[in-house]
């Protein structure tokens, strides 16, 4: 946690705040933070700033800010996952949230188990927890929006066209495409496969909405593991 | 677990080996591989190959191989990594595994918390256990190295300079160093600090041994993502 991020029900005034829950504990025991203290802060979908606790107990800190500085900007990018096992989704979203995406579909494809979909991980408070430590991680203040589409073809046929219109459209897979470009910095929509990967049909109707297969090489890499290699190489 | 790794004790010849363990229960219960099938197969630092099941029952399963093709190309980098808290270390020794790297160092900096070195997951057992996992992700065969240094001066001071002899040095560390630069393709030292950074006299011990500070940005990334990033970016 290098900010805690406040929202709407923490504020007293606009550069007066209450922290209680999950960010006192962390302030208090790893930080072990004192009356007179800094930290950074962050309003969500706001602005950056320093704040002085000017008030501490065990139930709350309340800290005056002084608002200063834009949070970092996101990266151009639409990224589309096809929904991965649910241990994982947990670390995709810090990740994402992390990384500065702003836009992310988790999405069905043949190869998703139905199971997944039941993920204690997908329910709402769950992904705002992990996109928030995600956030607090990069002192970073914008929410990402995320999406769940559990049919893929509607997807492809109804969302898709519009989803990645003007932007580069790449689908990450392994056999046989061209190399995965580098630094490309204009607004991409990228799309992941499963473990597995997609079946042909699959990549065929991706084909036919305008996405480009690329290949990171001959290792298969996991989800988690491809979407930090993917973002790092086109941003 | 895209191959099975096979280690000297699994062969009974140079082209039959029986298979056990986790890896029998992975390809019964998750590949439901049947008399007959082929599987991919590594033999631990050679070849890969095609396996062919000609016996297989709850105990065991007989592949008669065929070896066929070199491991993918290492990436050509040592790696040096503040050593990160316990539950980090599982997942980024899969994680170098899958991507090809052959030397890591975890070390000691005044930031790393000592209790950080009691680990279980330092144990040669967990060590190896979570390679064989990367590797077999990657379909690579050439198991990495892994040397802990508990004390950060004489690692510096005495083997820093061998280690990274001839190579491309540098360490990550984000206030106000250069961009990372991207692609770099030739032999390189990269030092990752912990949580919390490196302290100045940690920085100026790595200058001194030839050391280029770089940054990722804005963005603070935990170890975990920084190593999948800064991979994705030199290489």
């Amino acid at each position: 946690m290098n900010i805690a991020l406040l929202f709407e029900d923490d504020f007293i005034d606009d550069d007066t705040a209450v922290v209680t829950d999950r960010r006192l504990k962390h302030l208090q025991q790893i930080r072990d933070i004192k009356l007179g203290d800094q930290i950074g802060v962050g309003q969500a979908d706001g602005l950056l700033g320093d704040a002085t606790v000017v008030e501490l107990d065990s139930e709350s800190a309340t800290l005056k800010i002084i608002w200063n500085k834009q949070p970092p900007a996101p990266l151009p990018v639409t990224l589309i996952i096809a929904l991965p096992r649910p241990k994982m989704v947990k670390r995709i979203i810090q990740t994402i949230a992390t990384m500065g995406v702003k836009e992310l579909y988790f999405i069905n494809t043949y190869k998703v188990e139905k199971s997944f979909w039941q993920s204690p991980w997908l329910t709402e408070a769950k992904l705002l927890e992990n996109i928030i430590l995600g956030l607090e991680q990069a002192m970073d203040t914008r929410l990402p929006k995320i999406h769940l589409r559990k049919r893929f073809k509607p997807f492809v046929e109804d969302e898709l066209t519009g989803i990645s219109k003007d932007s580069l459209r790449l689908v990450a897979h392994p056999s046989d495409s061209q190399d995965c470009p580098i630094q490309v910095k204009q607004q991409t929509t990228l799309v992941i496969g499963p473990e597995g990967g997609f079946i042909p049909y699959e990549i065929e109707k991706l084909e036919a909405c305008g996405f480009t297969p690329v290949s990171l090489g001959d290792r298969i890499l996991r989800t988690e593991t491809a979407v930090p290699v993917l973002l790092a190489k086109l941003f």
